[in-house]
């Protein structure tokens, strides 16, 4: 009998899914209002063959997070933690990746990522917040736009959320450029560079993405060098980590036009202080660490839980298994 | 020696490449300050030869509008008008085909209007007004989206425009169902239906567009049915023209979820009147009739009246004729 760690409301819509799975799992529900219920408890111990954890979209962002991942930490048989994110630079994660027998990630939000990009890609050379403001001021005001299939991307990082948001500019015409480290060619981009040659790229692009990882390599890629090397006007895109900017040559960059406008979902601080000058910066549009946040995510990832659950138990390789040496 | 009525800006961004025309034809520039200039006059009457206008986004949007036209009604010899629009529904523009000895349109603002349409589509889908309203708050608040690859898209009028949306939105994931009145297949919709199949596919979509003429047939036919037939919290987009909806039933339908938002770019009454409730509706996005005004859009369009200035000069058919009895 396993014990598996979920947040309630996970356990709401996977209930009659796990159901086939009783005899073998005791669900355990962390609640966001403090308490934990064991609602298949048949007084057996569930912890007897061991802890696995369903670490959804629902734990990162409820008040029981933090409780959650310390009993995880502290119980003694973490077999697997089934991750809904796919990136493990969180304190919390490194430290549980470090602990459990077996990590699996999961990369059902780049979609969902990449549609966010476009949105706000869109919004941007749509002129979206000045036609916003026309219509509050009830101005009949002709406002042009650029056609995003006029305009050249620079994606920094072309992983799995550099590569789905690569496709869908691609489809919509833009141009595509992809910075990663191993060379050669892929679908979804019209050209990939190596990072040595990122800051010759910068000027020639009308929007720049961050979509890496934060290491130590990355640690404030975005400084004031790479703000001065944008082209004026151009948009500046980070859902990747807010580790990777210098926030202050950020404003500095947006108050010489390069950027011309930065979207942001993520930063240094979160959540965002509210003495932050991002808040109400005219040239900044932001969200709060939500571009993964969509229903659809959620469904993938439920889905990808249950499918390596039914892995684990039959002794199966787990789909996306993190190795356990890049915790250490 | 043929005499070309342009607008001062147009002219302005072609007189390099009408150079090579210099001696068959005499430009004849309509300035927004009413003064009308021929800066290439040679003491020869220009309109010897008859007359031929570009009536671009530029003439359309300008002040002299008027004038511009009511001269091309008044002169003797309008050999051919190039219209930087697709529509010919506008009276003005009706008079001109009946008098023209040939007339062409543009589609060259289809790609335009199709990337407006995906910014409306994707802005609320992503729920882009509550999570600016956080950001205006200060609000660190968990706002969730659809994602656009899963909604289900019914465009009326399967033409440049209704083509050119949903190619880019089966390119998003979107499902795609366009209504024409020629049966058959597309390569941009999952599925073509019939006229008299519409009130039955209204259910059935989260997002519904208004991409066709206006006519007898058209004349309102987003009534308070259509919008009683659609789905509670979809979309309704128009940049058709205004007189395809009955507004006072939109704004009813509104006010019970169906639909849930309005993106509009076409109005009844143009100048959209200060009274009108559009303006202030929180669940209205508005613009001022300018989905297809991009520079890209007027790139093309100039490129389309160089190609058929040649053509003209040279005899050949014209692009985008448009056959004289539609305009009778």
């Amino acid at each position: 009998m396993l014990s598996v760690f979920l947040h309630e409301a996970t356990f709401l819509r996977l209930s009659e899914r796990l159901k086939p799975f009783g005899s073998q799992i005791c669900p355990r529900i962390y609640c966001d209002n403090g308490e934990v219920r064991q609602p298949w408890h048949n007084g057996i111990d569930g912890s007897d063959g061991g802890t696995i954890a369903f670490g959804s979209a629902d734990i990162y962002f409820s008040p029981i997070a933090a409780s959650f991942f310390a009993d995880l930490l502290a119980g003694p048989d973490l077999v697997w933690f089934q991750s809904g994110a796919a990136g493990f630079d969180h304190p919390m994660l490194t430290a549980l990746g470090a602990k459990a027998d077996q990590f699996s990630n999961s990369h059902a939000q780049s979609d969902a990522i990449a549609e966010w990009i476009v949105w706000a890609g869109l919004d941007y050379f749509q002129n979206g917040a000045a036609r916003r403001a026309a219509q509050g001021d009830k101005a009949w005001r002709r406002i042009s736009a650029r056609e995003i299939s006029s305009t050249r991307w620079l994606i920094l990082g072309f992983g799995m959320i550099g590569r789905a948001t690569g496709r869908r500019l691609k489809a919509l015409g833009a141009h595509v450029t992809g910075v990663r480290r191993s060379p050669g060619m892929d679908e979804h981009a019209d050209i990939l560079i190596a990072p040595d040659r990122l800051h010759d790229a910068l000027g020639a692009a009308d929007a720049v993405l961050l979509a890496m990882p934060h290491n130590a390599e990355t640690e404030a890629i975005a400084d004031a060098d790479f703000f001065a090397r944008m082209r004026p006007g151009s948009l500046f895109v980070n859902v990747g980590r807010g580790a990777l900017v210098d926030e202050a040559a950020l404003l500095n960059g947006l108050a010489g036009k390069r950027p011309g406008y930065a979207a942001l979902d993520v930063f240094r601080q979160e959540p965002l202080a509210d003495h932050s000058p991002f808040w109400t910066h005219p040239l900044v549009m932001l969200t709060p660490h939500i571009s993964a946040v969509t229903q659809q995510a959620s469904d993938r990832t439920d889905a990808l839980f249950l499918e390596n659950l039914q892995h684990f138990l039959e002794g199966k390789p787990l789909l996306h298994h993190v190795q356990k040496s890049i915790f250490s």
